[in-house]
């Protein structure tokens, strides 16, 4: 992109990002003073993802000043990057937990869920995202998907692209997703949509370089609102990496084979299916799959049963190869290697 | 130390390190194939300390060897220091579970503590330390300590003491030991002894810094017959990084209080002290206190109410000051700074 360009990638002009110093979210601190009157709470949990940790006291303190003074608040201090990454340990030790920023992943009277919506507006860069789509009287079929944070304005995204002469095709996914449209990082069956094009409307390459993995036969055009830029995704580099590291673990003799303990990342039967076929894999349990975790383990080589961004987007930083499950099948020769595909989660817990 | 010298500091000569390799460890298979079979188990985990995690497979394949085809033996990933750290979720979900290379912190029947016992002479690196101790005829008292790992030898050692004219002080501490003349990197209740001076056997600096930090009045010489050198602990680095990070967190406004979900690391009544006494300070949870895990939040300064390692060890790596209880006192305005001591952790859970 050139430097004439009105915004280059990473400008911040204009976006959510810039204001995120006085951005004023709603934390429905009504419902969650509620939930304390009703329940006689003396101990209240939040959790925050990553990026809004840093919003926790502040939502605390306008919390403490609703509550009678022998309320406890606490601040979850785990990592977490998604609704599958509830600390249980805080939410069976309070009497209201609260998760901010993510959408339910299963219904539960345990839980609050406290969705957080970005103010960014998503039309001027829908209109540059015009340029990659088909022409509506070639195309008219797009899919459109976003994440949680944009929900709020899925119908007039929708009305929008309508307007202009496209017939918008959106599903729900499956029972892993709380909308129409929602795509998590790990699951975009929301795009399972009779359409070879799909608009993905929200920050960052995360989620549709994912969307374009699960779905490889499909142009997937994103309109990012937070950095200004409209791309197509390209997984020309990702598949190479994934290939290479398939590649790699061809040699391997000893497989860890990892089960993830958090709450909405297990899964016990593709872990045992590959112990029970496989006398020289070792089954290692943990919540936090990290390299300085893995370091200490004499393995050549890793198969990755939890989240499978962990894998694809943190694997090269782990010291041997990281494989998903399916990648796994094709580097013990179960599997021809043309059947590497995008690990997804479908279910809950 | 100079080049010249017989072993310089890291030399792993004749030591239990340079063995590690063919070191023939016992992990005591008998009783937990025993356990396997009283208990019709189907599921065993296994947990390691970091140092002897890549030892978890071999020890996986012998047990596996020796049970029936249908139990699933499962490592810990979990970082594991030491007893206070089990891994709680492994334990509630396996028949049996067993813990390497601590002793029990607390009696139970729900885990299998194995001990493992260093191979190295611990009795030229004592014949070396008398230089360091003073001479039987002006001061026979000392006191003797050591870790779980040398316990084996604890009895040899007293005697050889004793044969060379000293008055050997020895206490099993409180009831967080099993054994006496044992110490751990939070509890040095075993060297409340009468005796100025105390020998400290084992690996490192770890334990016996601790142990002078807990005691500044005595004189700890330290017998490492893994890294071969004798030296005497030296505490003046130490308390100079604890009164420089005092003394940064002076000004702080917004307080972090740490309490930590471990275990037997948890002093919950300590946290909510500080709580109630500072109307900013706000309570996070987490099990691992990392710099990676607070950098998110946004405080002038952390307590920790967990692991004092972690605060006076790691300390420095955190991206705001960090301290343990006493420390917080001081920072406050609530004792004086010469009341600043070593934090110790008494009690199990």
């Amino acid at each position: 992109m050139s430097q004439d360009s009105e915004y280059s990638e990473g400008d911040l002009r204009n976006t959510g990002m810039s204001l995120k110093h006085d951005r004023e979210w709603d934390y429905e601190l009504d419902r969650i003073v509620e939930a304390v009157e009703e329940r006689d709470a003396t101990k209240v949990g939040l959790q925050f993802p990553e990026g809004l940790k840093r919003r926790g006291p502040k939502v605390a303190d306008d919390i403490r000043e609703l509550v009678p003074d022998d309320v406890t608040v606490m601040l979850s201090g785990q990592p977490c990057y998604g609704a599958c990454d509830l600390d249980t340990f805080l939410m069976k030790r309070t009497d209201v937990f609260v998760h901010f920023g993510h959408s339910p992943m299963k219904n539960t009277d345990k839980v609050i869920y406290v969705p957080l919506f970005s103010n960014v507006d998503v039309f001027p860069i829908m209109e540059e995202s015009l340029d990659e789509l088909a022409d509506p009287d070639e195309d008219p079929h797009v899919g459109l998907v976003t994440t949680a944070q944009h929900m709020n304005r899925f119908e007039e995204m929708k009305s929008w692209l309508d307007e202009r002469g496209y017939e918008v095709h959106t599903r729900r996914g499956d029972d892993r997703l709380t909308h129409e449209g929602q795509v998590l990082g790990c699951n975009y069956a929301s795009a399972d949509i009779d359409a070879d094009q799909v608009l993905y409307v929200g920050g960052g390459k995360f989620h549709p370089l994912g969307l374009a993995m699960e779905h490889p036969d499909k142009n997937v055009v994103i309109a990012d609102p937070v950095n200004n830029v409209v791309t197509v995704a390209d997984t020309e580099k990702f598949l190479k990496q994934r290939y290479a590291s398939v590649h790699k673990a061809m040699d391997a003799e000893k497989w860890g084979v990892i089960f993830c303990t958090k709450i909405g990342q297990g899964r016990w039967e593709q872990a045992q299916e590959i112990l029970d076929d496989n006398d020289d894999a070792y089954l290692i349990t943990m919540d936090e799959v990290t390299p300085d975790r893995l370091r200490n383990f004499d393995m050549d080589a890793f198969v990755n049963t939890g989240c499978p961004r962990i894998t694809t987007d943190d694997g090269p930083q782990f010291h041997k190869p990281m494989l998903t499950p399916g990648e796994y099948e094709i580097a013990v020769g179960n599997k021809p290697l043309d059947e590497l595909s995008f690990d997804t989660f479908h279910g809950t817990w």
